[in-house]
């Protein structure tokens, strides 16, 4: 199976199994756990941030951003495709009470203008704008890094209202490989930033929370309420470690892979490329195919290529680390195989 | 004073006043109260419908209808500019735990593929679409009546999905009156109705929510759950029950006024009308003029004229009973001295 | 019929309707109802606070003042049979996400060592103690009042952790009249209170909240979400201003007149009075007529009484101005003739 | 160090360390993990339930029992010590918007009256009965085994009234290891059970929460909203597997470890012990020594030896796998010499 669905897929590296063999833990809801307490502290360095909290998923660390920023009756800006609003169950309005605002983007990037006029005026009849979110790089948007130069814009409007901003960053260091632009410079734009671990980086499972130290400590206690507070957590944390110091610069094989597979499909009758690939996501429209992306995904499964519909004709492919060049190839063999007419 | 801010600052008439001074009432948290009964069986019979409930205001009745029919996790699609999504404080998020999902509308009104595109999938990562509001007329598109065929397609496309709709009617029977559609055939197209007694049909207090026996009993525990349990409520209901008596037909008086106060305006410099006229809305841009909504407004306040900035260089005009033709003529003679040069 | 249910059943005397009948009204989203502003300033003075709020019922005043004082997550300490906690369906949990804690009372009455006990300290497994609710005069304890001294002590505990109180003051003039305390006295050692024209006080529809300016604009906006801003409000509030000038002081009455039925039942074979009678409520348990309190109730029913089960065997009359003296003996005689056997 | 706090700080095995590493995983979101599927469906047999769902934390998994069973503004009865109550920082408020009726306990099983009595009536004032939570065995009530008996007649009263119940079972291994009921036997009187894998049985991480094939379905949703949706976990669920297979029976070294130490304990003077000390918890008072329960602790951790102050003068030590025999007899001697007079 060359599995092309997500970047989540990806299974732990022998380094990764060794270091949660061999990881030192304790009960981290005790603040004991020193592979915790070393990934925490290394994130919040890397992203220049006072600390940060280990948690389960980057669902559970968006919702705790929110949760933390925010009072019920807030509202939150977020672009209308953003994972936030999509994908997390409608988890923001129903545990934090807050309601959904969403802006159009242009490729997961706000419009200025339409981000100051969609922030309250001060009104009994308004809920107060409570946070605003970025996601980097946008997922919807083909794996869009959202411009340096944006997000600055996006910080000023913020500051001169006093909002905070959370950064969806589950897949900022593909934005920080693509651009290089580092991961701090980014996160500098921002008041919170949730990274993930076990995406591109390819660590079994969890995300990091990064803020204030003030922020940091209720965003621990929402993590307890959540359910999120784990116990010798350092078996995660140790190949979260790993993943981090071994997986970042590689990256940019997963985006060289992603733009090969672009390249290959757009060549192909049928298929057109919606997105520009700037990181691991490849977007590719089937309709010219006379198929729903359902059937084509269909049809690729059953050449051992795995990838998932994305709308109705559209197909999204992820590239990571356990798929490399040489099932790049084959994918797009299979591909093309599979539109040829017969003479 | 000449006080078109809106049409919810009516005052009762001397019929209203009369009918609270003799009402026969009872307790109404015990279902008692005479003229609460009495309101509530004229409003259902008017929307067709099986039963009605009487709640202190259109939100509170707006906010019922998303409690009884959500459950929490659900997204409620509603149109960007509606009032429960702009002026309602993010209640539904609140109290319900309900994501709003809003659409860009045409005039207020849905456009069909939007909505079918918008109603979510079953998937563990969506929230499940659990309602659909409709508000007719649309106050932000300026008093908009929705045409019957839109709500035709909206209805059919919810029954496909069996999805609920909502109609928040505040101001249902001006689309009623200037449409020469019955109410109830407005509402057969949707699930429950709100109407307001106290906007263009001048009633001092209150609103109506209209629906099945079964939704209005689960409707009347959020009622006592929102604090909406009155006790001698007749006081309020038998003046709502002259309102809807005498003043109906009288709407399109109020229509009248809005179409003469819109032309006037028109041939003001620097004015701009930005909506058809259906009802008793105008909208106004006062761009041209150089001044913003609120200096405008301000301006027009200082001659014994009230109205709402409603954006940036936005203005609204609400007509109503309190307002004749002649007082109309008096704004339009202060609208136009506003922006006449010196010579 | 004599109606001995509650004091919920009053109806509104004529300086009542004529008062709604002449009222001068504004609209009170806007803040221009003038008697609704008179009312809410005569309130704010009589009970010593800063402003005021008009609210459509109690259960409405109670839960703008947990959503105003409190965050979700907090914890609010109540008596175990308090109106809030027994009666409001479960609202403060659903609206605020407060977690409920109640204690058992004594009349109602909290003891200090439990209240003190109750008090959660700083972890991250715990809620925040948020806020600490007090009921006087307290309806399931019989319409006890709760001693001053008490209520002292209670503020002592509460200040020293700086956790607010609320006074769900439904009754609060019923205490007042029976201890010849002030509402102010008592209002003073809460930092809110809640009380309600439309029991003992005979108005038609309406409580009033109570509290510092800062927090009287928090309470506004939740008023709003919850659908409590009506429009021309003041017919409502002119007889609410009579029922406060006017009905006060004859509470006394009605307290004598529940110690007049409550020795007369007393002197029933088969009932025993439950409670010290302070106030306007008698709780009488009935177990020894071998009747369950439905039984007895629907018994008085088919007499023309009427009075409220309140628990399996108990049963709960409520004295109120419109039942005298004279109907209180034909009470009396009812209840008596009811047991009587047969020679 | 010996660490009685809690049996939360047992560290991974060799075994479970080695079950780690050789995890065959996927990724679980998609229901690839095998692991955790073997996981699953290995605890669902072992409690004679239809499914399994494995979760994060004991918190996540009584969290989404609550949000799967109720609808928000019911009321879910809780013994008034139980860890829901006292312990997730109000979650089931916050989240799933249900009213907490705490019940008094007697060693932890509710009173049959009590519990009939709470179960409300039909009444639009009064929250809906949603749920009632067993904890079984009982934490507070220094590790009591919750009787059969006692779990008959709560489940009978629940069958009445048509509610659904759910255990926290978070030690359930250690009630059937001390009474030798099997598991199942009890899990088969409640409608769902979450058991923990972290304490006594020694798991770095994580808990199951069992029920039917239907409720499974909504629980993975919920799981999802909360974060606890985690990718390759079959890292996590494989030690859990030893952790079941390998640690069960051995509970009851445990159970004779806490025997021994509360002998020791019960010899020291000022020393009381305030539970019969049926599995792994030890609850004693010190009020005897003149110290407070954080005074007492602070002298033990100067000795290496750690406990939790549980109240005023109460402290609980916790036996597990990681402290055997000889620890105890050590910590015994510490203890003994704490309060040793110099003569």
């Amino acid at each position: 199976m060359i599995d092309l669905r997500s970047d989540t897929v990806t299974k732990p590296s022998e380094a990764m199994r060794k270091a949660a063999y061999e990881a030192e833990v304790g009960d981290d809801v005790y603040g004991e756990d020193p592979a915790v307490n070393e990934l925490e502290e290394t994130v919040a360095d890397l992203l220049g941030k006072e600390a940060a909290l280990f948690v389960p998923s980057g669902t559970q660390g968006n919702q705790i951003a929110v949760l933390s920023h925010c009072n019920p009756g807030n509202e939150i800006i977020l672009e209308e495709e953003s994972h936030i609003f999509l994908y997390e169950g409608a988890a923001t309005s129903i545990f934090a009470g807050v309601q959904t605002r969403t802006l159009k983007g242009e490729r997961g990037a706000f419009c200025p203008e339409d981000l100051a006029g969609a922030i309250r005026k001060d009104d009994i009849h308004f809920p107060e704008t409570g946070l605003i979110c970025v996601e980097n790089t946008h997922n919807k948007a083909g794996g869009a890094a959202i411009p340096i130069e944006n997000m600055m814009v996006t910080a000023q409007i913020a500051r001169e209202h006093r909002i905070p901003i959370h950064m969806d960053g589950a897949r900022l260091f593909n934005a920080s490989v693509a651009t290089d632009i580092s991961a701090a410079k980014y996160a500098q734009l921002t008041d919170t930033v949730q990274i993930c671990l076990s995406k591109g980086l390819g660590a079994p499972v969890g995300s990091v929370l990064a803020g204030s130290g003030l922020f940091i400590d209720k965003a621990r206690k929402w993590r307890k309420r959540l359910g999120g507070g784990m116990r010798q957590a350092g078996i995660l944390a140790a190949p979260g470690l790993v993943a981090l110091r071994e997986n970042v610069e590689r990256l940019a094989d997963d985006h060289d892979n992603a733009k090969l597979l672009a390249e290959g499909l757009a060549e192909i009758d049928g298929i057109e490329i919606l997105n520009k690939v700037e990181t691991n996501i490849v977007l590719a429209d089937v309709k010219g195919t006379g198929m729903t992306a359902d059937a084509y995904v269909q049809l690729l499964k059953e050449q051992q290529v795995l990838a998932n519909a994305f709308g109705p004709t559209s197909v999204r492919f992820v590239t990571h680390y356990d798929v490399g060049k040489g099932a790049i190839k084959k994918a797009l063999a299979v591909a093309s195989s599979l539109t040829k007419q017969p003479n």
